[in-house]
């Protein structure tokens, strides 16, 4: 019984539309131009890396989009079990008209070029959005983005703050700073002038959120005006930063990014837990990793001074999932927010989807987003997500608790893209 | 098969009586008397909070039952996915023939109506108790509770130690021991005998358990004598103490009460893991929250050095859980018990339950306890439990392993209610 | 259907003959004399004491094999639940056709006297390893081992180097250390030479693997040449160490471990998170336990250095094992290995394992090993995992995601078999 409703709730969730809350898109360059932007993603390299392509073959300098594909496709054997695969084929049969179960030395060529044929064509990205049901993309803007050259109704700007709060230090990221401000931060009080700057120029160009990705030790807390002013100015000045001191700066900035929020009514996504460079000899994008060791707790200070401010929280480790689930429960200004990264794998959305949907309030859960960083990613993982969410939603919902499939469908519309609307703003 | 072999396990589950091994029952006012009883517990008033309802409207002083209970229902739209809800909605049918899906501002007068007339009959009490199938009530007594007023055969006593190790700087607690007591304590020995003359009255009243709930950052010890008369009579000369003064107290009280439940045969209740007032403008009761980051290892002096106490143990994050299973598999005085709080779930209560079952010795589970503040609520909260016991019986032991129906039920019933008689002591 | 599949899966796997990548055989008396040898596995006598059997009781020095059995028979009514008991009863079933569902004090004798026959039969080592299908079973060998007077290429030398990186300081070691390298380590240059030299020996012997297990709170760095010398001669000279002097030590000694793997092209298989002595009253090899708060971070160091070096890694904790997932989904020289003792049940191994199909290469995963002291144990717990393994491959690959039986099979053999070839070579 519990596989023919899931499949009924199923081919509801697939008719909805869908707004994608967190990706990576450039939205001057959205779809892929390649089969090389898609195998050319970080979670096939570094899978590739890891099974024992050697990196210098991936990253050459000047090799052709083909030969970099050719390079991949070896090494697909070693993966096809993974989840990220099965993105990989689903794409390729979806948008490409693959229809062989593995994409191997014989038959990727023809693969290529006809993946080719159809990305070159006019339209791709017209198509792609549309066969994905995708009414909006939500984007991951550093500080000083114009955000200009695209709809930003469509491809939704966020204003990204990882650089702000934790590579103030490096004179590149103060420069950029400056240059796009116009200004010159020297102490505390400057310094949250410009970043004021950058809240209202996002804010003039339809910025939804804030965001920001924080290493599993980062524990936010209010500055003393004393200490930041010493902190900023030794920054500005160059001078080198003690770690404590460095922590204080981090402090200053991320603080005074809640109370941007507060003033301009963003929510502000925090994405907990992730350690960069672990692997320095990984491929690009494929370095970081995570300590688990890492509670809500942490975040105390912040949920209770800012309860004006919305807190879509995404967690990288699974054994946070729990703490999120309670600290969603508790707290109004806490939501959970997708399955990120690490856990963006079946086995554990499985568990985390249910956890939420037993015991946080229905209207504080944002289910998914892609994450991408080419547009022919959304599908294959919402696809995969919402899978999951049928299954979840027959089981626990209408076989255990007795619901109707239409009511279960609502839930599931809710978490799907219900509530992305309401946390973050409607369409346009 | 799986699902009939689960009915057939459950329906004879279902027929057991049962004995509730902690609860926060009021016994001079165990059942409810408004459906406010019932929705105004912090499990509903915290998640209502949590999707938007200001504390002041719960909290106004000196609103009347229906109207805090018209308050909440708007907000259970926002929570109808949650187990929490389920319960709700499983008492309402149970207890007050309520018949439609959902609590409504359309038809929760009614409702309200019909359970207030229900509530204020004669015999509603017993009448819970004979539906619930309750055979006995475990309580959760203040150190000065008199213990008069009710049956303790029926309504145990269980002596709750929160106070005494972690609150006895405050003049009101040692105002409450010293009035309780009669005696003045100044020093460890007076402190002590205080003590024990708690254990004595309690003794003398059915008391089956010493119990206490331990924040994530304690781990016991043994403190040496002369530390422990110079901290409490700090403390109780009313002298501020240090942070590390403060841990010494509460280890020579924890420890001082482990002496005691040697001396007097009792078990020892740990409920490991909660973060007190997380969220200081949360509801009542609804400010609690973790630090995952705990691990039993902190115990092991004391497991050690109390071989002769039985430590039924509770953890409050499933992440916890396998160590508890390990921990119960090794020591022979640490029992596993119930699922507390936020792990009080179904996705972790399934978890963890089957991985109880297939770890640790099958008399050493205490398979559930309701944690109620009103009698109702262990209707549906054992409920949900006797459901995902069954289905891991069912699919674990009788599919999986082979085992007949039969005993499959026989080891149901040991986790659901023989090592309850075993480890407390049976009915008086 | 899914349940037809994972049958038509299994009996794939099952006919697969099988190489047990880490026991602790002594391949000078590798099979059961009695019954006896298998319930006193620790597994069953820690169970036991746990419920409640006195440790003089089941250690008392000079009882016969059968009086031992005899005392633990009572006992083992408390722990039939738990899936140690139902190694033991396939055990009993498929080697001594024992045809009842509970060993109990009444039919224990005819089975241990039935068994007996079995086991002092000529040829029984031969028929347990023939009806267990194992082609190959690896030691955990002491550094000093002389390894002669057995086949290695049927059991397999792996070198165990908790004596030497964990207690060097004890005399005992340091003396057992000279006496097999002939030498007299005194400083950090001599020492290297004498674990050159185990290495050599090890080598010419066939060894496949250093092994080693390690604590939570263990993190390995290269130690600089000056401190090394200095704490290897304070530690050959008898001199206390400091507990910081102590993990340079450990350290050191680790970290030329893994250099002769570079030299020597050995895996390093990493068992991380026991603590060893918690529960000291305990029996037999049953005093360890854990502490979940340790993360792979703490290896970051390590694998960065060695990228010659395959560490096979093992986690005590079902909480490390999405880190183990990630970081070998990140580092080509980290790959899954097995499911450790505590998180050898199965309901842990099911997680676990559908994590690591989903998301790690699949050529980079060793799906099982015993652990096993005798060789009867390798046929239960071998049969327990493939049954878990043909479930998930069913569930996620067939059911899910569409894959063909074949194809399933293939990657169950993979994991099961061929992967242990390639990381450890194959067979002689
Ligand atoms: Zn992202
Ligand atoms: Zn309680
Ligand atoms: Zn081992």
């Amino acid at each position: 019984m519990s596989q023919q409703v899931t499949q009924e709730i199923l081919s509801e969730l697939e008719s909805l539309r869908l707004i994608d809350p967190h990706t990576h898109i450039n939205p001057l360059s959205a779809a892929s131009e390649t089969l090389a932007d898609i195998m050319g993603y970080h979670y096939y390299t570094e899978l590739a890396h890891s099974a024992g392509l050697a990196k210098e073959k991936i990253e050459e300098p000047g090799i052709s989009p083909k030969e970099k594909v050719g390079r991949l496709i070896p090494w697909l054997a070693t993966i096809e079990n993974t989840a990220q695969y099965s993105w990989l084929l689903e794409m390729c049969k979806v948008f490409f008209d693959f229809e062989d179960d593995r994409i191997t030395e014989a038959n990727w060529e023809g693969l290529y070029d006809k993946s080719l044929t159809k990305m070159q064509a006019d339209g791709w990205e017209k198509q792609v959005l549309e066969t994905s049901g995708l009414d909006q993309v939500y984007l991951t803007n550093d500080f000083d983005d114009p955000l200009t050259g695209f709809d930003t109704n469509f491809y939704v700007p966020c204003l990204r703050t990882d650089d702000l709060v934790f590579h103030l230090t490096k004179p590149e990221v103060r420069a950029r700073l400056n240059k796009c401000t116009g200004a010159d931060a020297a102490d505390a009080k400057s310094l949250r002038g410009a970043i004021g700057q950058l809240f209202t120029h996002f804010k003039a160009n339809n910025v939804r959120a804030c965001a920001i990705s924080l290493p599993p030790d980062f524990s936010p807390e209010k500055v003393s005006d004393a200490v930041a002013d010493d902190v900023v100015s030794k920054a500005f000045s160059g001078k080198e930063l003690s770690e404590c001191e460095h922590k204080s700066l981090s402090c200053f900035v991320f603080w005074t990014l809640a109370e941007f929020c507060v003033e301009h009514q963003l929510p502000f996504d925090l994405m907990i837990g992730v350690n960069r460079r672990v692997f320095e000899a990984g491929v690009f994008q494929g370095q970081d990793l995570y300590d688990k060791r890492v509670s809500l707790i942490q975040y105390k200070a912040l949920f209770n001074a800012f309860p004006q401010v919305t807190f879509p929280v995404s967690v990288l480790s699974e054994t946070s999932n729990q703490e999120l689930v309670s600290y969603s429960w508790i707290f109004p200004n806490v939501v959970t927010n997708g399955h990120w990264w690490y856990s963006n794998i079946p086995v554990f959305i499985e568990k985390d989807t249910r956890a939420r949907l037993q015991a946080v309030p229905q209207t504080k859960q944002i289910g998914y987003y892609s994450d991408m960083y080419k547009l022919e990613f959304a599908l294959p993982k919402f696809a995969m997500y919402r899978r999951i969410l049928a299954r979840a939603l027959a089981q626990d919902f209408v076989v255990d608790r007795g619901w109707s499939v239409e009511k279960a469908v609502e839930l599931g519309k809710l978490v799907l893209r219900g509530n992305v609307e309401k946390i973050f703003g409607g369409i346009g």
